[in-house]
């Protein structure tokens, strides 16, 4: 699988560099965050170096991430939280810090630190219709 | 599969409500959320009810989530944005509206709407291990 040798998430695939595991397979490794949002925060990521989820062949990410059901299990079972967002981060203005691409599963409970906002608009008639068909006709 | 009669996206699911549809197999259905934080944000949901994450059989979410690199490929190719969030919510407490699982693809720009802070932690001495071994022993 494609590594990048100045990627940290490679070198902790390749052990240079140690992180608490928590789950392994052919395909993925899911380890606690270093720096986590809450206790248990935990990654997500391939084994393949993809910089963000769009370069991902669909058979490398659907093998990630049939794990990700068993991974929220547990994480939600040993931290009795409340809720869990998964948050996938792809590029720097979404707030992508590690090149590699990291599914990021935070556990969540009422007044915790983590925190976003919803602004959620419409769409003027028309547009969301021809921004759909757009879309379709771009799927590759 | 799984229905919930009383659930908006299995409406959509069965035709009895309309939706903008841009992506459909056997296993999955993406289609704009009507209420966008951005122009082009879209919603990846599985075919079958399921309310959370963690509730779905390893196969459902890969066969689902083998879809998101192709999705998210052609919202930022059709609406040119800098950056993608993908983000699935869990629990009321995560900001769940809807009870059936749907992972939210966001694009992003500088100075857009959308905002999450990000205020990470770390862990005493001791404290990762133990956690990273008691989730590694949850995992079934």
């Amino acid at each position: 699988m494609k590594s990048d040798e100045s990627c940290i998430f490679c070198k902790i695939l390749s052990g240079a560099i140690p992180a608490q595991k928590v789950m392994e397979d052919e395909f993925s490794l899911a380890f606690l965050d270093i720096n986590p949002l809450a206790k248990g925060h935990a990654l997500l990521i391939p084994k393949g170096h993809f910089v963000t989820v769009d370069e991902m062949p669909a058979q490398a990410a659907g093998e990630m991430l049939k794990n990700l059901p068993a991974l929220v299990r547990a994480v939600k079972k040993v931290t009795a939280c409340q809720g869990v967002n998964v948050l996938q981060n792809n590029g720097r203005v979404a707030h992508q810090l590690v090149q590699h691409v990291h599914f990021h599963i935070i556990p969540r409970n009422e007044n915790d630190d983590f925190r976003f906002n919803w602004p959620a608009g419409s769409y003027p008639p028309g547009e969301a219709e021809a921004l759909a068909q757009a879309i379709r006709k771009s799927i590759v």
